[in-house]
């Protein structure tokens, strides 16, 4: 395996050299450690690396796996977290000046999950502002780029580490995703993401955003990698055997296409590769069932004024004493949160229950749901609108109008790669479950992912529409 | 038995007497009918009495029984439910003008699992508008009058509730808890009632108000009657021999007696009766700890913020279009409650679940806390400010002030008589346990009250203050 091999590799290759000792971690790191020597300073994806203490860890998987101690599956896998988590005696800025100096004294759970799971942690990724918006263009620590197009946003929260999966920087990342911040850096990195169903994986040592809102996952290379993942920190993950689940294909699946609301406005590059997605997981064995979802743009904005409240709830303090000191779009969301009132955030919490129940009422004729992750690909960075079948709209709801229900509403939602545009940006799609059943909505992304559209095919779209 | 044993006698007894066909219910409901006619122009407690209704559910006990179809401890028992549950076909007030002609199409759940237990239902009781308040001095249906004096109020929000248990007019009722409504016209009314642990008892078809806050309960002339009524309306409730083991009594138990805020600001009969109650417990058996709750009066505050943003939450369309029907008082907590932000409002859950562990840890060392459930005897009907040790305080927060954190932190919380004050007003002992544990407060209440602490000894106590 050469080095490029090594740095793009799954867990899936990766582990099976691992296992077998044909591949040394410490061998695996070095690889990793050089790519981002090379490309970090381009890409900005990560705010700090953690060379030494990885070497470190690295030294001792090396050492373990020697004799016979092989721990599983992550065991030697250099992996990052977003700069979010607690991590012990290493500075978690949550991308903030508020939070720059923030040495945490324990490990977040998750993070303690991936240690006990033999990772090894190189780096910490770089983000929006406390994971407040999706652009990753961060005033204090500079803007993340797009590895497919350094012009480009990776789209955010989790924009760090939506870019070193998709360049090499590590195999694997863990992300939040509050109102799409895994999904959206996944869909314009070109790699896996998934929000997991809500509450499944711990958040202690996570620093919150929104707390009925939260989510923490993984993006990783393949489907398969994000369940490794999610299994090393989802303790009560059911069916154990998970990773053997996901291969069960999806014929018979009853898979529902909404004819509402996801496609009503989407650049026509996205619009046919995930219809052409569509038309795979049908030729793969699934049945497809036109649907109609129930109240999705109210859901979107009822999720909007619910974070608005809660994200300023936990950062007023801050906001009032050091107001200077954050980014002017974090700034103007955090004061927008003043002023919504408490009867009209219980009456979103009230219609969030309703809404949960429409739509949990739809699992019942379908098992998991296609959309789009995003309704364009990555746009540029500082771009403030885009054009959509020749509307302007806000990037930021652009961005995630079609993933931000998902959040309000709890159910596991998974972006993978379904192609490209004309100008050879990811495309996203969007697999949608039943709170719980998160093993569906990964069985159907590996069976999608297995049949590996080929760029080629996904690339036979029509009119590019990008400004 | 002559007509006023019938009326005031308890579940236990009649109960004895239905199963064995010494009593017919309609010899037991005609007694509480007369009764009815001849107190409740005076009391005004009933909003609607329902005695054809009944006549024929008590027709139908009788023939079941006599068909050997006994249906357990309610069977032929004339109860009544607050005006705020949903009964089929009858009207359902809440109290106020805005539900005046409000008649369900269902009976709420708690009131099926009564009829399906056998109880005859003869009323829906008066209560303080929408539940909103601790006088039940309706403005729309009138006063509620105290049964131990008629100036008097009987407390609220189930005034009604407390007065016709105390007078005779039924033999048990079900009652709502936001901020106390069943504990303290139990206290005013000196009978048992009981707010369970927070959701043990469904409450569909109950008109909400603070849906964070709102509890179901009995009130009941003992606390093995409460337990009677508990266990027909929460199929969940373990263990299921509540009423066996409610009879354990209290050797060796651990009571918890504040030495803070809860008999910091008494009037002195109520603090030399509850004292006394101690010392009866201690007699019996119980293991006295004196300890310091955190966090009380803040608690208290906080509850009082969290029901005001939730009650205009639910009534505010009401609130905007009818504004004139509301009574004075509860229109003004409504629009208070307008004012309320959002952030305010997730911070004070944020502090909730802090006042939870901290109180939670508490009951590591004790198994029950015993205070004041009121720190005043009943005030008079329209009385504003009541005296205690010299100071003026607010009737309503001096009501609510030693009841309102349970309701917050969502535990169990009984309150029985434990004497008399030198006016003959009833005074209210609380027992309160761990969220779960209700069985461990029944338990303790049936000791002490089992032990019955006669008059005469509770009336040996010092200078009545009341102005």
């Amino acid at each position: 395996m050469n080095s490029e091999q090594l740095t793009h590799g799954t867990i899936r290759d990766l582990s099976r050299l691992l296992r077998r000792r044909k591949l040394s971690p410490v061998e695996l790191l070095e690889a990793t450690l050089s790519r981002i020597e090379s490309e970090n300073a381009k890409l900005n994806a990560y705010i700090t690396v953690l060379a030494e203490p990885a070497r470190a860890e690295a030294k001792q998987a090396e050492q373990e796996i020697r004799k016979g101690r092989y721990r599983g599956l992550l065991h030697g896998i250099p992996v990052s977290v977003k700069d979010l988590f607690y991590t012990r005696g290493i500075r978690t800025t949550a991308g903030s000046k508020i939070f720059a100096d923030f040495i945490p004294h324990a490990d977040a759970t998750v993070v303690t999950a991936l240690r006990q799971a033999g990772a090894v942690l190189v780096g910490k990724t770089n983000l929006h502002e406390l994971a407040y918006g999706i652009t990753s263009n961060n005033p204090h620590y500079g803007p993340v780029r797009n590895p497919h197009g350094e012009t480009q946003i990776p789209g955010g929260s989790s924009g760090g580490s939506g870019a070193v999966v998709a360049a090499g920087l590590c195999v694997a990342s863990l992300g939040t995703d509050t109102g799409g911040s895994i999904r959206v850096p996944a869909s314009y990195c070109g790699v896996v993401g998934f929000k997991p169903t809500f509450d499944l994986v711990n958040r202690d040592g996570v620093i919150p955003l929104g707390w009925s809102l939260d989510h923490v996952g993984p993006l990783a290379r393949t489907v398969w990698d994000a369940a490794v993942m999610l299994q090393a920190i989802a303790p009560s993950l059911r069916p154990r055997d998970l990773l053997a689940r996901i291969k069960d294909g999806v014929r018979g699946l009853v898979v529902g296409v909404p004819e509402n609301y996801f496609f009503d406005r989407l650049v026509p590059d996205v619009e046919q590769a995930v219809l052409t997605a569509v038309r795979k997981l049908e030729q793969l064995g699934a049945r497809i069932e036109p649907l109609r979802l129930p109240g999705m743009a109210d859901a979107t904005e009822l999720s909007r004024i619910t974070l608005l409240a809660e994200a300023t709830a936990l950062h007023q303090r801050q906001l009032r004493k050091r107001r200077q000191d954050f980014g002017d779009d974090v700034r103007l969301l955090l004061e927008q949160g003043e002023f919504i009132l408490a009867t009209d955030y219980l009456n979103a919490q009230r219609a969030r229950c309703r809404f949960i129940n429409e739509l949990t009422s739809v699992f019942a004729k379908v098992a998991v749901i296609l959309t789009p992750t995003t309704p364009i690909t990555a746009p540029r960075i500082g771009e403030l609108q885009v054009q959509i079948k020749g509307d302007n709209e806000d990037v930021r709801l652009a961005t995630t109008r079609l993933v931000r229900a998902l959040n309000f509403a709890g159910m596991p939602a998974l972006s993978i790669p379904c192609g490209t545009d004309r100008g050879g940006l990811p495309i996203g799609l969007q697999i949608i479950g039943k709170a719980g059943d998160d093993v569906t909505v990964l069985r159907c992304g590996h069976a999608f992912e297995s049949a590996a559209i080929s760029n080629a095919e996904a690339q036979q779209v029509g009119e590019v529409s990008r400004p």
